[in-house]
């Protein structure tokens, strides 16, 4: 009986466990070095938690499941309504700000294709209790910290900041009603994956007056803060959004990264629970999918049953990270792959067990080691190293009999060398 | 709305994320020394892959969803049927021995107690391609040397191991007859959960002969390889079986963790896939579920529609393990918790600038560093300072101001030094 994968899911060989590995270690790295706590939650939650805010694209791509009680069960398809539970179980236990990361398996119901998969790891960085532009920055700074850090130009990559509450201002400086201003949301999130007729197509079914739907056009075309400044005149809502965001990029301006940074207030993201900032970084030749994206949540911790906390988070998958990096040349130096250390063997029928005394003092002592389960000829026994890759091959041979000496062979540069053997491990141990 | 965890499941605040990753960094370091590569699958297979071999106990606990093309699939009880899947596929490709390890990610849907929940880890390792007894043994070593690493010694734990080659070749001597061992297994490895009166009644049930079922008994109730063999007489299959056996206690004993382990005709294992060796590692206090267990199953390749290659492995789950660890006071030593290294404050108001430049090149240069979101006076954020735990605080003042001179304190001893940026920075890069 033959069965296949599940399409739409990974198989992790050693070598893409490697990358994967490689991945996550990076983004923890990052996460740690920028002052984040690593946390995590169930693989699944109780259904109802994702109808909240997800938002429909998300709901419709569940995997939804029961338990034997007949309770409707989910896996989850983000992490964030999880940390929104954690945070509101132990908020006042908690010191703030709260500055966690996570980097959870995700599964969506979805077709799979170019960047998309049915399961994938995200990871997440989120500041709870703090509703300062400083936090924003934070969180677009630390994602940036780590696309640089593997390499990624601001030739390669350019993270689009925006801003709900400007969005809104402006919105509702056109005259769009208030009640309106959330399908607005989800449609405005189009433009960038519609050709421009279709958009406008669709934009107009939700604002019908040709007059205000120009001007939403030409908001989004905008392409710097200081434009919008211009157009604002004295509208104070409009001119506050203006400030905030102005805020972040003076302070990712200091911390060294304002070259990847750009205003464009055509990224509006899908998910219904962004109040403020929102950014996404996509590859400058924007062939692929967003590489990560995030904002500002500050009613997401209250729609969950907790106290008005603000938020501000974002999310990077593994998918289209992988493959820009591939075509970028980056994604083999990620690969963590610890070589074998050493490999015994022995020349002498009798020695045998020695061998396996070795092998297990050396891994006792922190360093890999392997031998030959079938106890060939020395011969047999180095091929078997040379398969394995193992740096290098330990004999233990007649010099060991006459006098407790071990035969070290370096794999790559053929050198030997003898040594005692306590002397060898004692060298390990220091 | 407030919306409750699922019971059964945990969540990994700051301080169990901690714990978590400790064990889990402490598996994937002897899972290395030992010479296992990493590999995964999907946290989901089809259904049908866990109703071949998985055992009934295994089945009942599914947790089973579909996808939107209505296929039935399954979130993962095990990894083996995902590892002989992913070994199948490339088996022409892989060299042997395959030596592998995995953290899965494992959900069943059981009734939550001590010792079970419905959401944990287990670490998994096997070795396939190969059939002699120091495969098996290589895999009771590896489970050892972790146990024995994390301060576990043998008054704490015993390794009992057994063989369903060994088992059937007996139970065949007494008469049983070869169609009715499957669910006899199942039956004898319920020995130890079991009252001695209530096990021999459903012993009973399987064995109606009570010569032969004293005889069942007595084999099980054996403390020495050596007693097998004074009872084997000239039953050949019998001592084929024991001599193996005995092969893989010399190796242990050669290896160093001889003292760990004890010969156990009472370890059976519930999975149904087992065909030699099988072991199980208990706290000698025999309070708890056993810690890991595995065994040899050189028929499940085969039936999962691929060549006969043999496999031995073996699981161990978090759950179990982090009860002993807590019990010893062994846990919080494997917690893994990255102290924050820096915290820059500024004691001038035209400095912030100066702080985020600061505490940015500190992280690119691979260290962590927090600052104040709120841009407060100097004792403020050096209360910030303290409440996070850094451990040294960096005041960008008025010696910054005159002559570019940093000072850094000490949180825990309260000495100052005073540096230049360039000369601070240096050093942190070498």
């Amino acid at each position: 009986m033959k069965i296949p994968p599940v399409k739409g899911t990974r198989d992790f060989y050693p070598a893409q466990m490697a990358r994967r590995n490689g991945i996550i270690d990076g983004w923890k790295k990052v996460s740690i070095r920028n002052g984040f706590e690593e946390y995590d939650g169930p693989i699944f939650e109780y259904l109802t938690m994702y109808q909240i805010k997800s938002g429909q694209e998300i709901v419709e791509q569940l995997f939804s499941l029961q338990d034997r009680g007949g309770r409707e069960l989910a896996i989850r398809p983000e992490i964030t309504p999880t940390l929104a539970r954690m945070v509101n179980q132990t908020i006042n236990s908690l010191p703030r700000p709260i500055k966690w990361f996570a980097v959870p398996r995700l599964c969506r119901a979805e077709r799979p294709q170019k960047g998309r998969l049915r399961e994938f790891f995200q990871w997440n960085i989120d500041i709870i209790g703090e509703n300062l532009g400083q936090a924003d920055a934070e969180v677009i700074f630390t994602a940036l910290d780590y696309l640089r850090m593997v390499g990624l130009t601001s030739k390669d990559i350019q993270a689009k900041i925006s801003s709900r509450k400007l969005l809104a201002a402006v919105l509702t400086d056109i005259g769009i009603p208030p009640e309106k201003l959330d399908s607005l949301y989800a449609v405005l999130d189009k433009k960038a994956k519609l050709p421009a007729e279709a958009f406008e197509a669709v934009l107009a079914e939700q604002v019908p007056d040709r007059n205000q739907a120009k001007k939403v056009l030409d908001f989004m075309a905008l392409d710097a803060i200081g434009q919008v400044r211009e157009v604002a005149g004295t509208n104070e809502t409009i001119m506050d959004a203006v400030r905030d965001v102005e805020k972040i990029f003076a302070m990712l301006e200091w911390m060294g990264v304002g070259e990847y940074c750009r205003f464009d207030p055509s990224v509006v993201r899908g998910l219904a629970y962004y109040t403020g900032m929102v950014f996404e970084v996509h590859d400058i030749a924007g062939e692929l999918r967003a590489i990560c994206g995030g904002g500002r949540y500050d009613n997401l911790l209250r729609d969950f049953g907790g106290p008005p906390i603000p938020a501000t988070g974002m999310g990077m998958g593994d998918v289209v990270l992988e493959i820009l990096l591939q075509e970028r040349g980056l994604l083999e130096k990620q690969a963590i792959k610890p070589p074998l250390e050493y490999f015994v063997t022995f020349a002498e029928q009798l020695l045998g067990s020695d061998m396996y005394r070795l092998a297990a003092a050396i891994r006792s002592r922190g360093h890999s080691a392997n031998f030959s389960y079938r106890q060939g000829g020395l011969s047999k026994q180095l091929k078997d190293a040379t398969a394995q890759g193992a740096r290098k091959c330990i004999i233990i041979g007649q010099e060991y009999v006459e006098r407790r000496q071990l035969v070290i062979k370096d794999m790559a540069t053929g050198v030997q060398e003898s040594i005692d053997v306590e002397q060898f491990l004692s060298r390990l141990s220091s």
